[in-house]
C-alpha cells in the first residue's frame, strides 16, 4: 500500500536536505527570512512553547514566494526569456508573478474568475498579464497550456508537484531548524502538499517531526493510514472537486501524485495528522489577531487551530516522542479586509 | 521661550544614550527585541525605505512594557516588596502588571471605568488587583495615591514623566540604531511624551533625527514652535482634558512637565512634527492590516498615517537633511476585535 519504492526512492533521493539547502542559497537575496513570534499566553494555554513562523510576512504575502522563486531561478536563460505561466487561486499566482519580475521575464497568470479582489491586486502589482478562466481545474490547465503555447514555449510552474517548488517551500523547514533549538515538531497546513513535502524533506534525518494539518473533508489522515493517495470514490471527487473549507487558500483535495504524495506518505506518520473544521479555523484566526496581533488569511490560522484542538493534546500527552517545542507555519496573509472583519466580529 | 536651561541640562544629562543602554541591559532578559517589517509596496508608495518597528509584538502588546519593566527593576528590594501601583488607560497598566509579575511583587492597577475589555483582560492576566475609578485624571491620581498608602508605601509608576520609564522606552531607539544602518529618522507617536523623549535621548549625538507624530487637536507642533509646553487656554483644557482622537491609546494633551517636555523641546525640531486626523489613522490601520498583515490598535497606525501624509512628503522634499531610510514605531496592538473589524470594513 505504500507508494512504489522506486518512485519513493527517486522522490526522496532528489529532494532531501541538500536540495533544500541549494534552494535556500538561490532565494536568499530576494525572499524574506521570516521572523518568529511567541506568545506567553498561547504557550500557557497549550502547555508547549510555540514559535509562529511568519510566512504571511513573506514577499507577496505567503510562503508560495519561496517555491516559485526557486523554480523560476532554476530555468536556463533562453527558457525563462520565453515567459512564465501559472494558474492559481491567488497565492501561487502572486508568487510566480513576483518571481518572474525578479528574474525580469514576462509572466501570464491564469486566474479563476472567482478569485478575491485582494489576491488579484496582489498578482497584478507585479506586472503579470491576467487571464481569467472558469473556476475549475480543467479550464485552468487548458488555458495555461494554451497561453504557454502562445509564448512559443512558456514554462508552466506547477503550484505544488514540482521538484524546485517543493525544495523552495522546504526552506521554511531549513530556517526553522536554524532558528529554534530543540524543535520537536513543525505544524504545516496541507493543500496540494508542496509545503509539507518540502519541510519534511528539509527535516529528514533530524529529530524534528512534521505534523500535517488538514481542513475537515480532505481525509489526508485516512489516505496516509491506508497508504492510498485517494480515498474518495470518483463520483465524490466529481461533485466536490475542492475541500469545503473557509481556508480558501488550501482547497486542494489530493496531494500531488508525482512528488508530494510519495514524499509525504514516506515522511509523515498518519498519527501526525490533525484535522480542523471551519469553527476551529475562525476561532484561531481571531486569536491570531487578538493575541499575536497578526492579520492573516484563514489558512494562516489553520496550524494554530490544530494546536488548540483536542487532537493536539492527545498527540502531546500520548506520543512516545516529546512535543515541548513546536513551530506553527502561518502560511499566508492575503485576505480581503471585509472577509477578515467578518471573522473578527461575526455579524449577530 | 525654551525650558530653563538648568532644568534642561538636568534632564538631558540624566537621560542620554548611557541611561538608555543601562535600561537595555536591565530589560533584555524579559522584553522582546522586536522585529522589523518591510513592505516593497509601501516603500514604493512613499519613495523611502520604511522599517516598521513592531512594538505591538512586545510583551503585553505595547512598547509600555519596556519602561514599566525598567522602572520596576530599578526599585530596591524592600521598596518593590511593598507593591507597585499605577493608573492607566490600558497599555501602561498591562505593562506595569506584567513588570510586577516578572519582579514577583504585588500590583494594584487603577483603571478608568471606560477602559475597553481587551485592555482590562490584558491587565488582569498578569495577576494585578484591578480598581476601577471615574474616567478623569484627578480620580485616577487620587485613587492611586490612596492605594499606594494602603500598601504602606507602594510605588506609583508614572506612565511617562519618569526617568526610568523614559530610559526604558528609549531602548526602542537604541535597538533601531543597531538594527538599521543609515537610519535617517524615526517616526514616533506622541501622547505624554515618554516614548519620544526616550528615543530622542537614545539618538542624541547620532545622525538619526526623531519625527514626532501627533493626533490632530494636540497642538504639539505649535507648542514646540512657541517653546511653551501648553498653548491651550485653561478653559479649553477644562472642557477637553484629552485629545479627541480614534487613537485612544495616545489621548494625553500635554507632555510630561518634569522630563518629557524639557527633553522633547530640546531634542525635536518643531518642523519635525507631523499631525494626522482620524480619517488618516483609519486608512493607515487598514493598510497596516492589508499590506503589513498586522492587526494593531489605532495608535499603532499613527506613524504610518504620518508617512502617508502630504506633510511627510513636504518634509522629505524640502528638508536639508536626507529622509531616505526611516523607521516607524508601531507602538501597540491592544484593540477590541469588534473595533478592529469596524476599522477594516466600515459599516455602510
Amino acid at each position: 500500500m505504500l507508494p512504489s519504492s522506486k518512485l519513493l526512492m527517486t522522490a526522496v533521493g532528489e529532494l532531501g536536505p541538500h536540495a533544500v539547502k541549494e534552494a535556500a542559497a538561490r532565494i536568499a537575496p530576494y525572499a524574506v527570512r521570516t521572523p518568529l513570534i511567541r506568545s506567553d499566553h498561547i504557550d500557557s494555554l497549550l502547555g508547549v512553547a510555540v514559535h509562529f513562523k511568519c510566512e504571511h510576512m513573506q514577499k507577496t504575502g505567503s510562503f508560495k514566494a519561496r517555491g516559485a522563486l526557486n523554480a523560476v531561478m532554476c530555468l536556463p536563460d533562453d527558457v525563462a526569456a520565453r515567459g512564465i505561466v501559472a494558474h492559481s487561486t491567488g497565492n501561487h499566482g502572486a508568487a510566480v508573478a513576483w518571481a518572474a519580475s525578479i528574474r525580469g521575464v514576462p509572466c501570464t497568470m491564469v486566474v479563476p474568475s472567482t478569485t478575491p479582489a485582494a489576491k488579484l491586486a496582489n498578482i497584478a502589482r507585479h506586472g503579470a498579464n491576467l487571464i481569467k478562466c472558469a473556476p475549475n481545474l480543467a479550464a485552468r490547465q487548458t488555458t495555461a497550456e494554451a497561453e504557454a503555447a502562445m509564448l512559443g514555449g512558456g514554462t508552466i510552474i506547477h503550484p505544488f508537484d514540482d521538484k524546485m517548488v517543493i525544495a523552495g517551500q522546504g526552506t521554511i523547514g531549513a530556517e526553522l531548524l536554524e532558528q529554534v533549538a530543540g524543535l520537536d515538531a513543525i505544524l504545516v497546513p496541507v493543500s496540494g502538499g508542496g509545503m509539507i513535502a518540502g519541510i519534511a524533506a528539509a527535516c529528514a534525518g533530524s529529530s524534528t517531526r512534521v505534523i500535517a494539518v488538514e481542513p475537515k473533508g480532505k481525509r489526508l489522515k485516512e489516505a496516509l493510514a491506508a497508504g492510498e493517495r485517494c480515498v474518495f470514490r470518483p463520483e465524490e471527487l466529481a461533485v466536490r472537486p475542492t475541500v469545503p473549507t473557509v481556508a480558501d487558500a488550501i482547497p486542494t483535495v489530493l496531494l500531488g501524485e508525482r512528488l508530494a504524495w510519495p514524499l509525504v506518505s514516506a515522511l509523515v506518520d498518519p498519527r501526525d495528522v490533525l484535522t480542523v473544521d471551519d469553527g476551529q479555523i475562525a476561532a484561531a484566526l481571531r486569536l491570531t489577531a487578538a493575541e499575536l496581533k497578526q492579520a492573516v488569511e484563514p489558512a494562516g490560522a489553520v496550524a494554530l487551530a490544530a494546536l488548540l484542538s483536542e487532537g493536539f493534546q492527545r498527540l502531546r500527552l500520548h506520543s512516545e516522542l516529546p512535543l515541548r517545542t513546536v513551530a506553527a507555519v502561518v502560511c499566508g496573509g492575503n485576505v480581503d479586509m471585509e472577509a477578515l472583519a467578518r471573522f473578527l466580529a461575526p455579524p449577530p
